[in-house]
């Protein structure tokens, strides 16, 4: 596996690197009705249930777009016009939840903490035990906006003592960070292919439990985002409800092949954490500063705080390590001034040397002697 | 320009078969905020209004998905929660228009003909002549149901004279047949990546009137589909909200560049004109019958009536066709047992005479003498 040494070197969120054999695939046009197609989708959606060992229990309905679009359509889907959802919110992915139930018109309650603190658990227990009403909590996994692994297995609990129906934006975290069905009890995780899973951007996917989805006709406040709609054609047709995307599917299928070749979830949570580490250990080195102490970071993006030192401008910073072959992520916090670096992707320890080394030598560029933030 | 000679020759609606060129460019992984790409989309979107001649009234604003995606969320983000809409339809994608309209609970009346039968012009005009509340006029340019190519001129000319404002779903038609914005007042047209432009599928795109989008903020049903957000925040940033198709957009971007080297929608009609002339003629000589007479008959697809002769069961012929090289499609007719050869992708006359050629192969393998339909 290979990647294609012409290019940047993608440590972003996505669209990230994915292998020169991903893409390559893509190199064939395909009959949406063609047997072989046909075959490619049943094993993608075979696939994606197993890495959650949800066969037995949910059905996988994937769809065209980006990873909110699946968001939207899960949320459609399956809140009823009557629902209420409860958001916990510690980033700008669990604000965009409430902005889609605002577009939705479902009612919502927000728990909202800091982009570096995980949800209150007391605080969602007790609220769940006094509002019957709430039926369905959402919360994203892995919040890109830091970097910060959410307590899921917790709050699955919590929110199954309740009896209430947890949706999970597992979107940067599916593939590297264990979720398991018969562990973790949620009635739908939403995530695409160009995250963990490394396939190209172009279609999402939800893992749905396959009672609650059976009695989700009618809910969906859209044709293209109705994921019961798109489910029943599936099983009825084996195709695609409207044009699907070929060339995305057939490169995530070659791409879930190499995930299941590197080990499935605990080989690419082996690379990632490594990859994490070396970023983290080698940016430590330069006095650069993480958000987040280390208990609560995911292996899937790092934020660091932005340098004290006023010659540190971070675009003139972007664009000379841009120059080295390596592409930075912006901040989105609103807690610290920060910029992001991800560790996933087509990449490997090797990269992550040479990333913090073009880090290096940009700093002594721009004279910039220590990574060191204000706060510190 | 070359096709992958490994692969079946589609003749369908998409997805189609494109250049290799076009898929080749796929072979890179591309930042999403990358200058680069950010310049290829800001050309994309300035070559598709050119194409309508729409540049000086219109705006371009791309969306993730399929077509159908782009028509909901133009119909969502154009018509007003108290608008109301006349429907013209003759044909499926007419009818999903109805079925949009019904999720998005706005007010619409359907005036349907037959689907080798274009809308009635007198009734059109008197019943806007007639209904003051009716806002939209919404029509499909080219039905991909029968190949019907409607007078969208005509449609046009009535529409502006009621000052209505008039969608068009031009998903099979766009960059194929002319739609000049200085001679067909539209306020919408909807396309995508994947028809006569010759791209990959995953995205769409509509081109909207400025000053009708700039009033339409609030109206949209969905975040994903929110036209007016999309558009704004592509000026804002130059950046998609939402994750980019990357690998579809770059190939949209060298499929356009081929279009031009073609000569544009002149080159293109001749083209398709001619596979669909080759096609036309082949298989009359062999005694099919198509559906529509050829005034009526867009150079897109050609619905083909289905033999008389019993010997003759479609999916053992679609099968064998399919075992030289040509994948057919089925009907979605109701007004006739039928099936479809597409005319449209990087195919050329040779190619419909070698899918002629691979027919009259099969009709003798299956002992099928004529083609000749019951009804004539």
């Amino acid at each position: 596996m290979t990647r294609n040494a012409n290019d940047a070197r993608l440590l972003t969120p996505g669209p990230l690197t994915t292998s020169q054999e991903t893409k390559e695939v893509m190199l064939h046009d395909w009959g949406s009705r063609d047997s072989d197609f046909i075959e490619i989708n049943r094993r993608i959606r075979m696939q994606l249930l197993k890495i959650a060992s949800a066969e037995a229990s949910h059905v996988c309905v994937p769809l065209q777009g980006s990873g909110t679009f699946v968001v939207e359509a899960a949320l459609g889907t399956l809140i009823p016009r009557d629902g209420k959802a409860l958001i916990l919110v510690n980033g700008a992915y669990g604000k965009r939840i409430a902005k889609i139930l605002d577009y939705l018109n479902r009612e919502y309650l927000v728990h909202e903490t800091a982009e570096d603190t995980t949800p209150v658990l007391s605080r969602l227990d007790s609220t769940l035990a006094g509002d019957s009403k709430i039926s369905h909590v959402v919360v994203v996994h892995c919040e890109t906006t830091s970097g910060i692994l959410n307590p899921i297995g917790e709050i699955a609990d919590i929110v199954a003592r309740h009896a209430r129906s947890l949706l999970i934006d597992a979107m940067s975290a599916f593939g590297a960070i264990p979720m398991e069905a018969n562990q973790i009890r949620f009635d739908a995780v939403m995530a695409s292919s160009n995250k963990c899973l490394e396939g190209i951007p172009g279609m999402g996917f939800a893992l749905i439990r396959k009672d609650v989805l059976e009695r989700s006709q009618g809910n969906a406040h859209s044709l293209s985002l109705d994921l019961y709609e798109q489910w029943k054609n599936m099983e009825a047709t084996s195709q695609w409800r409207f044009t699907p995307p070929t060339h995305v599917i057939v490169a995530f299928d070659k791409a879930l092949q190499q995930f299941h070749e590197e080990g499935g979830v605990g080989g690419r949570n082996e690379r990632y954490s490594e990859n994490c580490r070396i970023l983290i250990d080698g940016m430590a080195k330069l006095g650069f500063e993480t958000l987040l102490s280390s208990d609560l970071q995911a292996p899937i993006i790092v934020t660091f705080k932005m340098p004290e030192d006023p010659k540190f401008d971070f675009n003139e910073f972007y664009d000379r390590v841009k120059d080295k072959g390596f592409v930075l992520y912006p901040g989105k916090l609103t807690v610290a001034p920060s910029f992001r670096i991800g560790c996933i992707g087509h990449l490997f320890p090797e990269d992550m040397r040479e990333a913090v080394e073009a880090v290096e030598a940009t700093m002594k560029e721009i004279g910039v002697e220590s990574g060191k933030p204000s706060s510190s």
